[in-house]
């Protein structure tokens, strides 16, 4: 289920968690001050040599709305796309372990695939939060299995050609033939996609100069307006500088935030819980009826 | 057939339902009233000293478009992928039972394949809106099926699990080939990539903390506003600010209801309509000719 | 080829049918006749009451572009996927016709089957349309193929079934093995999937309440725009505002002609002239000389 | 390799073709002849009444926004679809000529195979130019197989039923199995794929609507400007509107221009350069080494 | 991993490498010069005739906003798609590694196999970029082997087609049935997508009049800025400028640099890094344990 409902019109205003605040805090409370400072001395010798109009600011703004604009729809981009492949990783190893059960004839063997399976998500979840994961792969592997992929630096890519392995087993006994072998295919080069899409999105940023040319934009930007801002507003500008500054600093971080999906901070891709899922429907597919429970949601979001 | 046409360009003017005027009129009314009261005291003291120009609102408006442009575009993009996968639903369950007539060699059975594959779209209907599937599955199932889906957790996909032994029993039987059932394999695949999607939209929502900034970007814009209008139009200040309010607040109450696309509310997919044409088009095709009604749009919407 | 070229840039001026000029007309003569008599009365009593200055326009401005874009890119992704899918029509039919006559042993029969996809083809632009499909089928079916789709309510799926139909027949003769049949699956289910995908666009419209939105954004705007300019470019104000109400008037009912691109409308998609089309390439496949005549356009529009 | 590097910052300023000044050169002087006119006029009596400011400039710039980067959009997505049209038909002849070689047992009667595939690019690149696809054809067609194609309407679409042939005859004299011809279905259906993309794309332009009212607001907007600007820059009005027509008819003109991307224009696609390439490496895959030379760009552009 | 975290927000303001500062520090001196010229002269009688304000600046923002944006988000689509690419080429490798070692019988010659999967990788990044592959080559295939590829223009397409020939070869031998041949023709056809896909983006750049109209409607702008600020703004004009052609000039600058991915520039795709780290998973794949260290990021970019 979908993790709503938000909080009403009114509470929704005054939410910490998730709101970036805490992350952002130091540079707007700089910033504010600075306004503050250049709002008292507006007609002291030196900061009005410094006068502007709002104009350069209308003017900055065409390329900060395009860097801001492409900064966040990529980073949601990447972010939805990581979901994405999250989700082939759930319908792929569903889908073979259904295929499992129907096109092998003898498939009281499938636990020992379905469990290579889920050790495949699990690894991937480890490879790309550069963790561990020497626990989960104990609860789901054999002693010799593990050993084979104790040492290895892909750990996911192996567990795939163990999957393949145990399908090669299942030819050489008689109980797959070859054009159903060739239909489980599928499912296994389409998990093999979504471990290399998931390999691209961690492994490839978007490119550093936007994050530089975009910081300093937005930074010079905030610093400068109080000298557009105070002949005009007077007493408000700080308030103004700092309403301004939230929007573009909190655009900023929450880009920064889930252009990196795969991180443990609020807003990132539930790994967790993802895994959690896949694991539960695996095993109820084989039959099995104690599952793990539902992942809940902590103020509005899954871990 | 659309659902059209819509009423003429005069009578869309005082439509209700659809307006999501109901669900804003409380931030609307204090909005405006503040907006009014604003107005009235522009020339007292406190309010004096709140002195904004319209500068402050078009620097902000920067952001804001990026914001609310990509909060719709967002919504609307989970919407209508949504309606993809349910499109994907018809044409692969269309498909296996087309399959079922025309590559499996003796097809009187096939209306247990087919009745399996409608009770999928029907529980995955339920398991999206959190309602029990119980009634539709007892019109469809078995009783030993109906006892095998009752208490799991994922219906769906134990539903496509049981389709998957009805292909295995033909293929035991010998009236369905291995290459034929590789071939049904494609659609199989698919449906459970549907079942994925779904579940992905269903359990991801748009990272909570945009919801957040928008919000608050919103409501301060709206509420800062007459403090920027009052001195340059006066009077008119409640109106123009009611008008940008309603421009702002439907925008984002709309993308709040389509972001969660399996919802109840007006403009949530009509997942009933969508089951019942299922189940219509699959009887038709196993040479049924007493199908269920054609849903009919209310007020230009359908269920 | 490309239905081109275009008038040169004098003549396009002048161009009527395709401007959607007549069907805005009423709303546009009403907006301008509304500016003329805000411009005469403006220093009147009442007029000088709802003083504006340009500023609420701007602001609302920033609602509408999001507006505005989005109905435009959505209705243009809905038309473009339209025609897409009928290019699936195409490719795929002629990909059967193709395997047809080169998978299939013995293939004197094929025309039975190449006419069962052009009464698909032609089945599903008369379903979308709501029109009668009966003397198309009768020209391209046999009488109890006839009889057999008359009273059905989805025509081209079953049409799509009685292909299959005429592919289990071939297999049962012997005359395509089971692999070769497997890749006919292909392309059958990728014209299921056009069938299905031009069924969702013309069964799902852009949510209501977006055009009801917009609706009354644009004309509410449009009618407040004269208090807004009369001030200070007086007589000139009629002509701005039916130049401003022309351009998002146009917008708007361009927009709502496209979200539904199997209408009859001058820009809807010539389904007459592709189903011609696809039935000539069909046609020609199968050896045939006498092909029907390639459509012609009419004012640079097909039909 | 890309075509680079371009002339450094300077003298990029200076080139001629390729900036599509030749083309909107006539418009471009009556409108800068009229800014002239109106702004030695701007006292008279006449141009007098016509008092405008920058605000409807600003207003329709909305709209104008909204048309111009839908139109560029649509054109470029259209430009690059039909390369990637073109891509597909490399890639899938080569994946068949590589398949000719490896999948079928004997592969000496490859080039008869390979020859239809080069015929069928050429004669699609002449089909969507509009020209004679006879030389081309005599040069890798036998005498038989040219007087089948020499009469019909879809030349293309024949050359791939022929290639289909010569797999069938394959399959006759039993050097290739079925589950391997099936393989060689996906890259002979996805050419098919993009024979008929490459006439959609040509068949289909934007509709004609959007033409006719983004060329009536740039030019109306472009008239107009003059009276806007005539009282507050002076005599610099004829360079400004000069500058800001220049860039929306530049930007219309390469829109329209890459609109149909299969023409002969100095930006449309080197369909030349790129069948000549498809042929070079066909040959090389064959084991000829006599290829043709590669392309050369002339003016960094390709024929 | 993720190339992270970046320095913090004060240390990014002072990053040189990745800020594109040095590639257009010409430009920009140039500009703030002038504008600075203008400052000083703006009393003068010359410079006073050039009179202008910033409507004509917000005017032509209109078309720069959208070219600049289509130009950004078509340069980073194309980065984009080319590292979608070469992830393709990691998985479809790693793909056929696996099913050389689960679908052929006796796997003890996939060595040979996988060696001519890692020189496609090498060769066609050689190709991309222009240099030699001799070494690479040298370092991977037997003197025949080498002996063939040495002189052909199509390196990486006559390696797909022996990858191939060795699949031919198992199949020759009875350890490959056909099935699982045909299974394989999945990613090998994928590969030789990915190979076209990449010519196809080394080949085709945005159209060149994009790069033309953009340019110079940027360098016009920034160069006539200084006139439109002067008067309002005085002694900051030089800085407003150079704040302001610092963004526009970095933008222009980035997109070209991103258009062609395959480059060696700061912000190209790593090509040494990504080939190294194919070639290190596949030989893992086949057991080795000697795999080449992983690439280290240098200033927060990989090579």
């Amino acid at each position: 289920m979908i993790v709503r409902p938000y909080p009403n019109w009114l509470r929704m205003m005054l939410v910490i968690r998730g709101s970036v605040i805490l992350d952002i805090a130091p540079q707007l409370i700089v910033t504010i001050g600075f306004a503050a400072l250049v709002t008292v001395l507006r007609n002291s010798l030196i900061v009005d040599k410094v006068h502007l109009t709002f104009v350069p600011f209308s003017l900055i703004g065409l390329t900060l709305a395009i860097f801001l604009g492409f900064r966040n729809n990529t980073s949601y981009a990447r972010y939805w796309e990581a979901r994405n492949l999250w989700g082939t990783v759930l319908n792929d190893t569903r889908a073979l372990a259904r295929q499992a059960l129907t096109l092998v004839d003898d498939h009281r063997e499938a636990p020992v695939f379905v469990n290579r399976l889920i050790a495949f998500t699990h690894a991937l979840r480890h490879q790309l939060r550069g963790t561990d994961a020497a626990a989960d792969l104990a609860r789901l592997l054999t002693e010799p299995e593990r050993t084979r992929v104790r040492d290895v630096r892909y750990k996911p890519a192996i567990l795939l050609v163990m999957a393949g392995e145990w399908l090669r087993e299942q030819r050489r006994l008689g109980r797959l033939t070859d054009p159903l072998a060739q239909a489980m295919e599928g499912p296994m080069c389409r998990l093999g996609d979504a471990l290399g899409g998931c390999e691209r999105i961690a492994g490839t940023p978007i490119p550093f100069t936007y994050a530089v040319i975009i910081h300093r934009t937005v930074y010079l930007y905030c610093l400068l307006l109080p000298f557009g801002l105070a002949d005009s507003i007077g007493g408000m500008t700080p308030i103004v500088v700092g309403f301004v500054a939230y929007t573009f600093f909190a655009l900023e971080a929450l880009s920064a935030e889930i252009e990196d999906p795969f991180g443990t901070q609020p807003n990132d891709l539930p790994l967790d819980a993802l895994c959690q899922g896949i694991e539960a429907t695996l095993l109820e597919t084989l039959g099995r009826r104690d599952l793990p429970p539902v992942p809940q949601p902590v103020d509005y979001m899954l871990r």
